[in-house]
């Protein structure tokens, strides 16, 4: 069992990622930090003609490692009460490489199962659940089976390991992955 | 009354960017396409030393947009059940000009009204709510009032043409605009 | 085609069942005011011995009501921000007539197509919206197609037919049913 | 401190009453079963003439539970994909006291904090969330503070031992009300 932990944070050592650590840690894992990485925003050719026009950046490297894990994690803070900007470009991508004949993404995507780790402030327990309710159907469209989810708190670097409800679900999944 | 469409959609003529057109012709307007601009993501500094770093690309354009219209319309294709990633893109990066001391922008903000355009396919109606429960928040956030959102019918370029009801409503907007 | 509007409202006149009026006039239909009829809460038996206990009240009728229209018009005002107590008493009881072996109730609903009315104040337009996503729920559980709904503007009696576009929806639908 | 639980199931010893039950134990509370209660659906006379009829029923016992505790857990097992039926009737009824000039009631609610519990299958924890979102609303209508709630997975009675975050969670409240 590989995990894949797809970190959406712009910064470092953020509470999302202080999460995701403990999530994979000692597990057969790869860490992706979507904002370290150059990712196009999507240019939208699904009823252009010719389709879509290959893209010179890193993301077929991510199309990889999603090929090759398992478990997928997501883990983002709750900016503007979404996704990070980096992970929604990485999902608006998917639209692009489903179509990718060269992989068979999205038959592959149905065999695996997401995990979601989204952190905020106190708030972010009820206004994150719109998010948590786009990743539902985000992963309904490609057949992925939606595990679980943590909402930890979280705003300045290193305060979510004071969520010891957050912590203990970390640890959880680490048990499951291991 | 100045009316600030910010398009969110990363192709030619789409259906969101139809309804836009349709609800500023007439009035006293400035289109914008997030999409044509370079926007870098943000990068969190909030709680990093010296705050955020200035950035060399055209966001400086959108502030100065905003501040000088009365209207927002956010007008977005509904990408994987949320905004499209340019769009997140620049909502992110309003934690960096919300504390920007050149400008008043939050309390500019408050200011103004927000009217939201999605399209997407049938499912819209239902799957793009937590776009809508998200754009809410952000605007509460702000505390910018949302006067009203449309959720219009349309993948194929042009096919929102076919939607009466979602056309009835960018008309009576642009009543009001003009 | 024969249509069912099953109403929920309390009082008499009011907004939502104005709308729902419109919406049947000329077709084919039978009004249900859930609140004129007997009808008991649901008393969980789903892991009871024996099951569920046969209620002597007003339920069956609506059952073969249901199981003898075609399109459902679910009309309801936005009551602390759900449907109305004793609409979702009727919903509760499905529990148990879904398990009644008399009735081929869940095999029907599946070939039923549902459409929705709340009414309510201004903030009915958001504040709604998690009432939508309960009743996709609901419908996709039976296997129900969700076609459209109606977000109407009205509080005290008789507004709403100051909501031109509910008002446009209505007939809209009035059209297709006739 | 004194606690009010609510009880929205139907059935005994259910999975909510579980946790509402281990969330109570040792404190200072009052445990109140709505369905064993006599308690009538709303008959919305906002705006009829003379307003709202008394009603000779249990809600009055209620409301002075409310006026007398100060934290109130809402515990419900997910019906329908809302609050059950009995507890919907018994916030419907809110409308009447609000504004019945006896009580105080729109200021005392003001002043209390309120919990929520949820429990139903394993959808639940997504399924589950537009009622999260819709008592965020009902908090915010009154004021009362929304300050947890915990989504528990069990659908036979005392399946829910088996999620041990969720006692977790109810022990942990178990010890800021002791």
């Amino acid at each position: 069992m590989k995990v894949l932990a797809l970190l959406g944070s712009t910064r470092e050592n953020g509470n999302s990622e202080y999460l995701a650590n403990k999530i994979v840690e000692g597990t057969d894992h790869t860490l992706v930090k979507l904002a370290d990485l150059h990712i196009e925003p999507i240019v939208d050719k699904r009823h252009a003609e010719g389709g879509f026009t290959m893209v010179d950046d890193d993301y077929e490297q991510v199309v990889r490692h999603m090929l090759s894990h398992d478990i997928f994690i997501f883990a983002t803070p709750l900016y503007w009460y979404g996704m990070s900007g980096p992970m929604k470009d990485f999902f608006d991508r998917w639209s692009q490489y489903l179509r990718d004949e060269r992989f068979n993404l999205k038959e592959e995507l149905a065999r695996k199962k997401a995990y979601v780790v989204i952190t905020g402030g106190a708030s972010a327990k009820v206004k994150g659940l719109p998010l948590v309710q786009q990743f539902q159907y985000i992963f309904d469209f490609v057949g992925m089976e939606f595990a679980d989810y943590i909402i930890g708190s979280g705003v300045k670097p290193g305060e979510v390991k004071e969520d010891s409800l957050a912590l203990a679900m970390a640890e959880q999944w680490n048990k499951l992955f291991s």
